[in-house]
């Protein structure tokens, strides 16, 4: 089967798209450049692991989410917050339905390209504060996918029930370099490490038991 | 309830949205410039229709379809076909997954402008060839919306059992002026007459028994 992998250029994704290597039969990634901060420095990243694997890279570029959506994710948006992630730091920096809008331009996309299947790196970990990573939204989601297209299309989640450490360790087993990831949301030059998303990272490599190749500013 | 209301200009969605300005506290419009040639010709329409009723009209625009997805109803694509809707003729016009893609966007904006609901005029006549018209797939996408957005956001569809000339009838009683909307694909400065969505749209005025103030080529 093609499957279309969606690819940030995090640890999650670029995991998901070695694994996808592995496991199905032609590959295609798909990315976005929706106006968050750290597009530019994620992007590089997702462009690398394709190439470095021989698969072919698609960018969907769009600013209505900046335009039209509030979000402190955003260009247009407020400052990222400090410390780890948890209801009241992290919630402003929510996209509002970020991940169901992927998934339906992925879902278009996919068909477009005769691909059968949909890979999403969401897992057990994602947090409560985002209610389109649950699996009570990624169920349902399936179901609009599988019905709305004509090829009956899947979505796949080899990680929902993985966390962000087992997903490091499989990664690690499969070569994937993770110097070569990027997850801070500030989007500058080095991982800011104070951020929500930069505690997770870092602590799921010490969970992992695998040695953390990110320069972080600290 | 604050709603927004899915406005392409065309008969269905223009009567959804002066229903809607009856039916809940308060209604805001949201368009979509996908890179379809006849955006251009409904998109007036739609803000026309918006500034009448005093509503708030927002256009999401992006290019990515035109970039990334293969449809004759795109710029890039090839010709309009003529002739009734039916799956040989029509299949070439279908965006994959456009519809699951306009609610997606729309739930993501909703949540944004703090909605509670979304209003789409997808109708019982709705061709069997667009999958992602079906309440086969509506009903998995509303759930899916309710459970990817923190306010839980329903997705309504007061035409799911009407038919097209229903509408018109629902729209003549509430004073619609359906010179001051748009059906055609090709997007010229006429109604052809002779594409699919020409032909529906004079049949179901007849249908309905409304005098029917369309200028067609023909």
């Amino acid at each position: 089967m093609r499957v279309v992998v969606l690819l940030s250029g995090g640890v999650d994704s670029v995991t998901a798209l070695h694994q996808s290597v592995c496991e199905h039969e032609e590959v295609v990634a798909l990315s976005f450049d929706y106006g968050a901060r750290h597009n530019a420095r994620e992007l590089p990243f997702a462009e690398y692991q394709s190439r470095l694997l021989g698969i072919p890279h698609r960018i969907a570029r769009f600013d209505f989410m900046e335009k039209l959506f509030r979000s402190d994710l955003l260009k247009g948006g407020g400052d990222i917050p400090e410390g780890p992630y948890d209801e009241d730091n992290m919630r402003q920096t929510v996209v509002p339905f970020r991940n169901g809008i992927f998934l339906a331009i992925a879902a278009g996309f996919a068909e477009s390209v005769g691909a059968g299947g949909l890979v999403i790196a969401a897992h057990s970990g994602d947090h409560s504060l985002y209610p389109d990573c649950r699996e009570s939204f990624m169920l349902p989601m399936a179901e609009a996918i599988r019905s709305g297209t004509d090829p009956r299309i899947e979505v796949l989640r080899p990680f929902i029930h993985e966390k962000k450490d087992g997903i490091i360790a499989l990664g690690a087993k499969l070569g994937v370099d993770y110097a070569q990831t990027w997850s801070c949301y500030q989007g500058k030059d080095l991982h800011c490490g104070k951020c929500g998303t930069c505690i997770e990272r870092r602590q799921s490599f010490a969970l992992a038991r695998v040695e953390d190749p990110t320069r972080y500013v600290d």
